[in-house]
């Protein structure tokens, strides 16, 4: 599986991305569903307050345990109106960055597999929220975000408006952030002592 | 609104949360639904292959606009193995950093409103996606995560086991991020050309 990342100056590239890796992963991963399993992990320590800090750094994934050189560190934290310093963006918008870097990475390569050029990409996100919720105040619809609205704008010079309309509506299908955001993922919470 | 961020050396401060800011949000928003209502929202640009980056800045919030003095930069990317550069961690890890702020800020204000101390407090994160759905090859559950899995670590010497695990069952029922993880979000994508 380390054949995946394989950027050799004979591999086709488009829109930044190997497309010879995506078919090459395409055909390992339709005979062998293991490689296809992949497991992402997070570790978070509360600093104060509204401030807490991840650290990002090994996953598994094709049939292997990878590690990054050095872990990203990521900070949460709130705005004033919030009670927070702003030393970070909040989490609920963490999650509309996620968002959209899977819609967009879903897009892209999607694209470069169909052999179709993206030359500019940009996307926009507004969430709405009901701070009744998380204060248990009675009132709010839930806790989290009522509805999300996305606005695509995408430049592909040589491809039409039918295909451009077809990407995004697979990138929507294909997106595992959409995927987690738009359908129930089950979460289980166990506290050590 | 600009009350509830009002940090006067008379407030009292516990888990470095404005305990009396939080009390002023509950009394304000029970008698003002529309002080409740917030949007955030996030701007995203295409960079090359699975690299992109977020803008984070205004939101609205407590009936008024705000902005931030820079807005918060954050790049997304994928590892080699998923022919990236890991110039950034991947969408569905930041989904992750985003549930665990989540969840740790609920739990640090609503311990601050029942005047329980936290000393110490951490959690991990593991959430299994089976690559499949992404590349469209058939036999995946889903795109998103299956399953997300989180162990939460606290210290709060002066609580008890039963307080502990009431504040953790109350930031599962409160938190944002965990009701947009665990309950469907409607996302509607419109596409400008």
């Amino acid at each position: 599986m380390s054949e995946l990342a394989k950027d050799t100056t004979e591999d086709k590239v488009l829109n930044g991305v190997n497309v010879d890796g995506i078919f090459r992963a395409i055909a390992i991963m339709s005979c062998d569903a293991g490689a296809a399993k992949f497991q992402f992990r997070n570790r978070n320590r509360w600093i104060t307050g509204g401030l807490n800090r991840s650290f990002v750094d090994g996953f598994y994934g094709a049939c292997n345990e990878h590690t990054r050189e050095t872990p990203f560190v990521l900070d949460n934290d709130e705005p004033p109106v919030l009670l927070g310093e702003d030393r970070g963006p909040n989490p609920v918008e963490q999650v509309l960055h996620g968002l959209a870097g899977c819609i967009t990475t879903t897009l892209v390569y999607h694209a470069a597999a169909r052999g179709i050029r993206i030359d500019e990409m940009e996307t926009s996100f507004e969430g709405d929220l009901d701070l009744r919720g998380l204060l248990g105040i009675p009132g709010a619809k839930r806790n989290g975000y009522e509805e999300i609205r996305i606005k695509v704008r995408i430049r592909a010079d040589d491809a039409t408006k039918e295909e451009i309309d077809e990407l995004v509506k697979l990138a929507e299908r294909r997106s595992p952030v959409f995927d987690i955001v738009s359908n129930p993922v089950p979460v289980k919470v166990t506290v050590d002592f």
